[in-house]
């Protein structure tokens, strides 16, 4: 049997710039011949999430590497206006938008799954996503298919 | 040899939130029979302990998928309420607490293992820490565990 | 063939606490003869960029294990105050700063790298960077160094 290179990327956080690096690497993968997964969970599942993927915001507020005192972060609109800056950066560079990114890892292969607990816990189910998503799984039927993978936790 | 799959994932987050992923992917994990060890450093060393495990926290500033603005998020009171809104989901999933959890998945063969330099920075002593901790181990006693392993980052 | 153990770590966050999981971890595999590289993208990229290396800050907001009401850890002074109590913390236990860390893990044989696309979206340039950077590199020249590794995302 010839062992296929896997990449399983666990998503669970449902900010902007924390969106990206799954995305990337797993459409990365793909285009390497890398068998991909995404599974989204807790926060991350907002990224799957209709009425909330092209909403997704970047916060100032705990992150010291945006340069912004924390007090002055938390103030209204600096998320609204941190959310702006970084799209334009990332439209600059012709990189996708979240809903857009995740149709073309998806039609490059990448399975794209939601966690079962998380889906309950926020009362969310299956037309509440995304039409990419391939499946809501439980953790045991993650690690299943995560076997010999190479694993995130993003 | 066969080789054993091990999954060894590294928790270093000390909200409830964040507590959660690493419980339930290894009780999974050892439900399937594979090799689980948990290994806690930085502000995961809460979850470990003592007069701590049971005070964790969700905290909706800084996150925007709590849909909170963030100047609201940071008003007194609101972490508690989001922490208890949490827990009250969490309960309703019959998932247990975090200090059962823990015992749950010692009982069930996890290794628990507390970061020996994020105890001598926090100044937390083996009595500090939930009886289920099977040790206190370096860096490189952790990498020689995990050999083999899939790993993760919390 | 002999296979080499292998560990690939993204460091994707620009803070001074979730700077040394990574230079720990790192340093602690070179000392045991596995292969390392870091890979900074995203805020992590302030821990190899100059002028900002110095200067990773501890955020009390937005994590509950500082146990800091959320409304006075964003009270102006607050982070300075927690990162400046790290900082003390961490030369107590004789782990060199930040940029000492890096040096030193080079020096050992980790290979460190930057994010491309973060590096573009940052408009920053090799000049920006420490001395200790090999190379900037994409997400698909990171999964080939990092073919057979141990993976973490940080």
């Amino acid at each position: 049997m010839s062992e296929e290179r896997k990449l399983a990327i666990i998503c669970s956080k449902g900010s902007l710039d924390m969106a990206y690096p799954g995305l990337v690497l797993a459409n990365a993968a793909r285009m390497m011949g890398i068998e991909a997964d995404l599974f989204f969970t807790f926060w991350g599942m907002d990224i799957i999430t209709k009425d909330k993927v092209d909403h997704l915001k970047v916060v100032p507020v705990g992150n010291p590497a945006m340069h912004m005192p924390q007090f002055v972060g938390g103030l209204p609109g600096m998320t609204d206006m941190a959310t702006t800056m970084m799209k334009k950066e990332i439209e600059k560079l012709d990189i996708p938008p979240v809903r857009e990114f995740l149709e073309m890892v998806h039609d490059a292969g990448c399975g794209i799954w939601a966690c079962k607990m998380a889906a309950e816990m926020m009362h969310l189910t299956r037309e509440d996503l995304v039409d990419e998503v391939d499946g809501i799984i439980g953790a045991m039927e993650f690690l299943e298919k995560a076997e010999g993978a190479q694993l995130l936790f993003i």
